[in-house]
Protein backbone atom coordinates (compact mmCIF):
# COMPACT_ATOMS: atom_id res chain seq x y z
CA UNK A 1 0.00 0.00 0.00
CA UNK A 2 1.24 3.31 -0.71
CA UNK A 3 1.37 6.38 1.63
CA UNK A 4 -1.71 7.97 0.07
CA UNK A 5 -4.76 8.17 1.89
CA UNK A 6 -8.22 6.12 1.05
CA UNK A 7 -11.89 6.91 0.68
CA UNK A 8 -14.48 4.71 0.81
CA UNK A 9 -17.28 6.21 -1.17
CA UNK A 10 -20.87 4.61 -0.69
CA UNK A 11 -24.32 5.39 -2.56
CA UNK A 12 -26.66 3.96 -0.60
CA UNK A 13 -29.94 2.25 -1.84
CA UNK A 14 -31.97 -0.64 -0.09
CA UNK A 15 -31.37 -3.05 -3.30
CA UNK A 16 -28.85 -1.99 -4.95
CA UNK A 17 -25.43 0.26 -2.81
CA UNK A 18 -22.55 1.49 -5.22
CA UNK A 19 -19.18 1.45 -3.43
CA UNK A 20 -15.74 2.59 -4.59
CA UNK A 21 -12.29 3.26 -2.94
CA UNK A 22 -9.87 6.00 -4.34
CA UNK A 23 -6.48 6.80 -2.75
CA UNK A 24 -5.33 10.10 -2.35
CA UNK A 25 -1.89 11.40 -2.03
CA UNK A 26 -1.84 15.41 -2.15
CA UNK A 27 -3.36 16.49 -5.52
CA UNK A 28 -3.59 13.17 -6.58
CA UNK A 29 -6.56 10.71 -7.04
CA UNK A 30 -5.62 7.10 -7.74
CA UNK A 31 -8.70 4.56 -8.32
CA UNK A 32 -8.78 1.59 -5.98
CA UNK A 33 -11.87 -0.05 -6.62
CA UNK A 34 -15.64 -0.20 -7.19
CA UNK A 35 -18.72 -2.30 -6.84
CA UNK A 36 -22.00 -2.80 -6.13
CA UNK A 37 -23.89 -5.15 -3.92
CA UNK A 38 -26.92 -6.06 -5.20
CA UNK A 39 -28.99 -7.46 -2.69
CA UNK A 40 -33.02 -7.10 -4.16
CA UNK A 41 -32.94 -11.13 -4.26
CA UNK A 42 -32.73 -11.56 -0.54
CA UNK A 43 -36.13 -11.08 -0.37
CA UNK A 44 -37.05 -9.24 3.20
CA UNK A 45 -35.54 -5.87 4.05
CA UNK A 46 -33.93 -7.29 6.78
CA UNK A 47 -31.96 -10.10 5.04
CA UNK A 48 -30.68 -7.55 2.35
CA UNK A 49 -29.58 -4.88 4.86
CA UNK A 50 -27.50 -7.80 6.77
CA UNK A 51 -26.13 -8.55 3.26
CA UNK A 52 -25.33 -4.71 2.60
CA UNK A 53 -23.36 -4.64 6.30
CA UNK A 54 -21.84 -7.77 5.51
CA UNK A 55 -20.60 -6.78 1.65
CA UNK A 56 -19.41 -3.40 2.81
CA UNK A 57 -17.64 -4.89 5.90
CA UNK A 58 -15.71 -7.11 3.29
CA UNK A 59 -14.71 -4.28 1.34
CA UNK A 60 -13.36 -2.08 4.34
CA UNK A 61 -11.32 -5.23 5.50
CA UNK A 62 -9.89 -5.82 2.16
CA UNK A 63 -8.89 -2.83 1.37
CA UNK A 64 -8.65 -0.78 4.10
CA UNK A 65 -9.89 2.85 3.52
CA UNK A 66 -8.71 5.31 6.08
CA UNK A 67 -12.16 7.63 5.58
CA UNK A 68 -16.25 6.85 4.28
CA UNK A 69 -18.10 9.18 2.33
CA UNK A 70 -21.87 8.51 2.23
CA UNK A 71 -24.42 10.06 -0.31
CA UNK A 72 -26.97 12.00 1.78
CA UNK A 73 -30.47 11.24 0.83
CA UNK A 74 -32.85 13.80 -0.98
CA UNK A 75 -36.27 12.46 0.65
CA UNK A 76 -39.44 13.86 -1.12
CA UNK A 77 -43.07 12.82 -0.77
CA UNK A 78 -42.37 8.70 -0.27
CA UNK A 79 -42.03 8.37 3.28
CA UNK A 80 -42.14 4.30 2.68
CA UNK A 81 -39.17 4.34 0.73
CA UNK A 82 -37.40 7.18 2.69
CA UNK A 83 -37.66 4.26 5.60
CA UNK A 84 -36.71 1.54 3.50
CA UNK A 85 -33.45 3.62 2.61
CA UNK A 86 -32.67 4.68 5.78
CA UNK A 87 -32.90 0.74 7.11
CA UNK A 88 -29.72 0.99 4.35
CA UNK A 89 -28.25 3.63 5.56
CA UNK A 90 -28.41 3.09 9.28
CA UNK A 91 -26.36 -0.24 8.68
CA UNK A 92 -23.71 1.38 6.68
CA UNK A 93 -23.31 4.23 8.86
CA UNK A 94 -22.86 1.51 11.63
CA UNK A 95 -20.25 0.05 9.48
CA UNK A 96 -18.18 3.20 9.43
CA UNK A 97 -18.80 3.72 13.17
CA UNK A 98 -17.28 -0.14 13.84
CA UNK A 99 -14.72 0.51 11.50
CA UNK A 100 -13.62 3.55 14.19
CA UNK A 101 -13.59 5.35 10.11
CA UNK A 102 -14.39 9.53 10.45
CA UNK A 103 -17.38 9.91 8.54
CA UNK A 104 -18.63 12.97 6.16
CA UNK A 105 -22.01 13.04 4.19
CA UNK A 106 -22.62 15.14 1.26
CA UNK A 107 -25.74 16.04 -1.11
CA UNK A 108 -25.90 14.76 -4.16
CA UNK A 109 -26.08 18.00 -5.48
CA UNK A 110 -22.52 18.78 -3.39
CA UNK A 111 -21.24 15.32 -4.72
CA UNK A 112 -21.96 16.77 -8.56
CA UNK A 113 -20.54 19.59 -8.21
CA UNK A 114 -17.55 18.05 -7.01
CA UNK A 115 -16.99 15.86 -9.92
CA UNK A 116 -18.96 18.00 -12.67
CA UNK A 117 -18.53 21.42 -11.29
CA UNK A 118 -22.50 21.46 -12.18
CA UNK A 119 -25.38 20.45 -9.30
CA UNK A 120 -27.77 19.06 -12.18
CA UNK A 121 -25.07 16.92 -14.03
CA UNK A 122 -26.87 14.10 -15.60
CA UNK A 123 -25.81 10.62 -14.78
CA UNK A 124 -23.93 9.86 -17.44
CA UNK A 125 -21.88 13.89 -17.40
CA UNK A 126 -21.19 12.08 -13.72
CA UNK A 127 -19.56 8.46 -15.17
CA UNK A 128 -18.19 10.45 -17.65
CA UNK A 129 -16.11 12.58 -15.07
CA UNK A 130 -15.54 10.04 -12.93
CA UNK A 131 -13.82 8.29 -15.69
CA UNK A 132 -11.55 11.00 -16.59
CA UNK A 133 -10.88 12.21 -12.97
CA UNK A 134 -9.46 8.45 -12.40
CA UNK A 135 -8.04 7.83 -15.48
CA UNK A 136 -10.32 4.62 -15.45
CA UNK A 137 -10.31 2.62 -19.03
CA UNK A 138 -13.77 1.85 -19.27
CA UNK A 139 -16.81 3.44 -17.34
CA UNK A 140 -17.86 2.26 -14.08
CA UNK A 141 -21.66 1.23 -13.70
CA UNK A 142 -23.86 3.98 -12.65
CA UNK A 143 -24.29 3.09 -8.96
CA UNK A 144 -20.36 2.86 -8.96
CA UNK A 145 -19.71 5.77 -10.54
CA UNK A 146 -21.70 7.57 -7.93
CA UNK A 147 -19.87 5.85 -4.74
CA UNK A 148 -16.85 6.73 -6.85
CA UNK A 149 -17.82 10.58 -6.94
CA UNK A 150 -18.97 10.26 -3.77
CA UNK A 151 -14.86 9.66 -2.83
CA UNK A 152 -13.72 12.08 -4.77
CA UNK A 153 -15.96 14.33 -3.18
CA UNK A 154 -14.95 13.86 0.24
CA UNK A 155 -11.05 14.28 -1.12
CA UNK A 156 -12.16 18.20 -1.73
CA UNK A 157 -13.47 18.58 1.51
CA UNK A 158 -11.22 17.74 4.24
CA UNK A 159 -12.87 20.08 6.56
CA UNK A 160 -16.33 18.38 6.85
CA UNK A 161 -14.84 14.90 8.33
CA UNK A 162 -16.61 14.18 11.71
CA UNK A 163 -14.75 11.63 14.08
CA UNK A 164 -16.90 10.28 16.40
CA UNK A 165 -16.28 7.87 19.33
CA UNK A 166 -18.04 5.29 20.81
CA UNK A 167 -19.49 6.23 23.91
CA UNK B 1 -32.54 -20.28 32.65
CA UNK B 2 -36.34 -22.10 32.45
CA UNK B 3 -37.62 -24.08 29.70
CA UNK B 4 -39.44 -21.64 28.23
CA UNK B 5 -38.90 -19.70 25.10
CA UNK B 6 -37.97 -15.85 25.36
CA UNK B 7 -39.25 -13.70 23.31
CA UNK B 8 -37.63 -9.94 22.92
CA UNK B 9 -39.74 -7.22 22.02
CA UNK B 10 -38.82 -3.74 20.56
CA UNK B 11 -40.02 -0.37 20.19
CA UNK B 12 -37.80 1.08 17.71
CA UNK B 13 -36.66 5.12 18.27
CA UNK B 14 -33.80 7.23 16.84
CA UNK B 15 -33.70 8.98 20.35
CA UNK B 16 -35.66 6.14 22.64
CA UNK B 17 -35.54 2.32 21.88
CA UNK B 18 -37.37 0.60 24.41
CA UNK B 19 -37.21 -3.15 25.27
CA UNK B 20 -38.71 -6.41 26.72
CA UNK B 21 -38.33 -9.56 27.32
CA UNK B 22 -40.90 -11.99 28.14
CA UNK B 23 -40.44 -15.88 28.51
CA UNK B 24 -43.33 -17.95 27.12
CA UNK B 25 -44.02 -21.47 28.87
CA UNK B 26 -46.85 -22.34 27.53
CA UNK B 27 -50.24 -20.07 28.11
CA UNK B 28 -48.07 -18.65 31.18
CA UNK B 29 -46.23 -15.41 30.22
CA UNK B 30 -43.52 -14.55 32.30
CA UNK B 31 -41.52 -10.66 32.46
CA UNK B 32 -37.82 -11.17 32.36
CA UNK B 33 -36.69 -7.83 32.02
CA UNK B 34 -37.08 -4.30 30.43
CA UNK B 35 -35.65 -1.12 29.77
CA UNK B 36 -35.16 1.97 27.40
CA UNK B 37 -32.04 2.83 25.14
CA UNK B 38 -31.90 6.47 25.68
CA UNK B 39 -29.34 7.98 22.71
CA UNK B 40 -29.97 11.52 22.39
CA UNK B 41 -27.42 12.58 23.67
CA UNK B 42 -24.81 11.10 21.54
CA UNK B 43 -25.79 13.84 18.95
CA UNK B 44 -25.05 12.70 15.46
CA UNK B 45 -27.41 9.91 14.47
CA UNK B 46 -24.33 7.95 13.13
CA UNK B 47 -23.18 7.52 17.03
CA UNK B 48 -26.83 7.17 18.38
CA UNK B 49 -26.90 4.22 16.11
CA UNK B 50 -23.85 2.96 16.79
CA UNK B 51 -25.02 2.99 20.53
CA UNK B 52 -28.98 1.11 19.71
CA UNK B 53 -27.00 -1.23 18.02
CA UNK B 54 -23.98 -2.10 21.02
CA UNK B 55 -27.23 -1.93 23.64
CA UNK B 56 -29.18 -4.23 21.68
CA UNK B 57 -26.51 -6.60 21.51
CA UNK B 58 -25.90 -6.44 25.05
CA UNK B 59 -29.32 -7.11 26.14
CA UNK B 60 -29.74 -10.03 23.62
CA UNK B 61 -25.94 -11.48 24.98
CA UNK B 62 -27.18 -11.33 28.41
CA UNK B 63 -31.03 -12.80 28.47
CA UNK B 64 -30.50 -15.37 25.46
CA UNK B 65 -33.77 -14.48 24.02
CA UNK B 66 -34.95 -17.27 21.34
CA UNK B 67 -36.59 -14.63 19.26
CA UNK B 68 -37.17 -10.74 18.44
CA UNK B 69 -40.77 -8.83 17.69
CA UNK B 70 -40.75 -5.38 16.21
CA UNK B 71 -42.89 -2.64 16.17
CA UNK B 72 -43.90 -1.99 12.45
CA UNK B 73 -43.38 1.65 11.79
CA UNK B 74 -46.44 3.87 10.71
CA UNK B 75 -44.95 6.60 8.46
CA UNK B 76 -47.12 9.62 6.94
CA UNK B 77 -46.51 12.20 5.91
CA UNK B 78 -43.10 13.32 7.26
CA UNK B 79 -40.17 11.54 4.30
CA UNK B 80 -37.06 13.15 7.09
CA UNK B 81 -38.68 11.38 10.27
CA UNK B 82 -39.11 8.20 8.29
CA UNK B 83 -35.35 8.42 7.11
CA UNK B 84 -34.34 8.65 10.63
CA UNK B 85 -36.14 5.99 12.21
CA UNK B 86 -35.26 3.72 9.45
CA UNK B 87 -31.59 3.82 10.22
CA UNK B 88 -32.62 2.84 14.00
CA UNK B 89 -34.78 0.34 12.51
CA UNK B 90 -32.38 -0.92 10.36
CA UNK B 91 -29.18 -1.54 13.00
CA UNK B 92 -32.09 -3.02 15.22
CA UNK B 93 -33.03 -5.88 12.54
CA UNK B 94 -29.81 -6.42 11.70
CA UNK B 95 -28.48 -7.16 15.32
CA UNK B 96 -31.51 -9.70 15.42
CA UNK B 97 -30.31 -11.48 11.86
CA UNK B 98 -26.18 -11.68 13.64
CA UNK B 99 -27.82 -13.38 16.75
CA UNK B 100 -29.89 -15.56 14.00
CA UNK B 101 -32.79 -14.73 16.26
CA UNK B 102 -36.58 -15.07 14.37
CA UNK B 103 -38.42 -11.94 13.31
CA UNK B 104 -41.86 -10.74 13.24
CA UNK B 105 -43.13 -7.60 12.68
CA UNK B 106 -46.48 -5.83 14.14
CA UNK B 107 -48.26 -2.43 13.31
CA UNK B 108 -49.46 -0.99 16.55
CA UNK B 109 -52.89 -1.76 15.58
CA UNK B 110 -51.99 -5.41 16.47
CA UNK B 111 -50.03 -5.13 18.80
CA UNK B 112 -52.61 -2.75 20.68
CA UNK B 113 -55.14 -5.56 20.18
CA UNK B 114 -53.04 -8.10 21.81
CA UNK B 115 -52.82 -6.61 24.95
CA UNK B 116 -55.68 -4.35 25.22
CA UNK B 117 -58.06 -6.36 22.90
CA UNK B 118 -58.30 -2.80 21.87
CA UNK B 119 -56.48 -1.16 18.47
CA UNK B 120 -56.95 2.45 19.60
CA UNK B 121 -55.87 1.76 22.94
CA UNK B 122 -54.30 4.38 24.56
CA UNK B 123 -50.46 4.34 25.69
CA UNK B 124 -51.84 4.44 29.37
CA UNK B 125 -54.34 1.45 28.73
CA UNK B 126 -51.35 -0.10 27.47
CA UNK B 127 -49.32 0.26 30.04
CA UNK B 128 -52.12 -1.05 32.63
CA UNK B 129 -52.68 -3.53 30.64
CA UNK B 130 -49.12 -4.77 30.34
CA UNK B 131 -48.48 -4.27 33.62
CA UNK B 132 -51.67 -6.60 34.61
CA UNK B 133 -50.83 -9.71 31.76
CA UNK B 134 -47.32 -9.68 33.49
CA UNK B 135 -48.03 -9.26 37.54
CA UNK B 136 -45.75 -6.35 37.45
CA UNK B 137 -45.99 -4.66 40.70
CA UNK B 138 -45.20 -1.29 38.60
CA UNK B 139 -46.03 0.03 35.56
CA UNK B 140 -43.00 0.02 33.20
CA UNK B 141 -42.15 3.60 31.52
CA UNK B 142 -44.12 3.94 28.19
CA UNK B 143 -41.22 2.81 25.95
CA UNK B 144 -40.47 0.25 27.53
CA UNK B 145 -44.20 -1.05 27.87
CA UNK B 146 -45.00 -0.46 24.35
CA UNK B 147 -41.81 -2.99 23.99
CA UNK B 148 -43.28 -5.48 26.31
CA UNK B 149 -46.12 -5.17 24.56
CA UNK B 150 -44.77 -5.86 21.11
CA UNK B 151 -43.04 -8.54 22.51
CA UNK B 152 -46.58 -10.38 24.25
CA UNK B 153 -47.99 -9.40 20.27
CA UNK B 154 -45.18 -12.11 19.22
CA UNK B 155 -46.12 -14.77 21.72
CA UNK B 156 -50.03 -14.54 20.81
CA UNK B 157 -48.97 -14.43 16.94
CA UNK B 158 -46.71 -18.02 16.86
CA UNK B 159 -47.38 -18.29 13.13
CA UNK B 160 -46.53 -15.24 12.03
CA UNK B 161 -42.48 -15.43 12.69
CA UNK B 162 -40.04 -15.62 9.57
CA UNK B 163 -36.33 -17.31 9.42
CA UNK B 164 -34.09 -16.00 7.83
CA UNK B 165 -30.62 -17.34 6.91
CA UNK B 166 -27.68 -15.20 6.14
CA UNK B 167 -27.09 -15.62 2.44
Amino acid sequence: MSGGERILGVDPGSRITGYGIIEQDGPRLRFITCGVLRVARYGSLAARILRIHQGLGEVISLHRPHRMAVEEVFVAGNPKAALKLGHARGVILLAAMQHNLPLAEFTPLVVKQAVAGYGRASKEQVQRMVRSLLNLSASPSEDAADALAVAICGANHRSDWLTFTAG
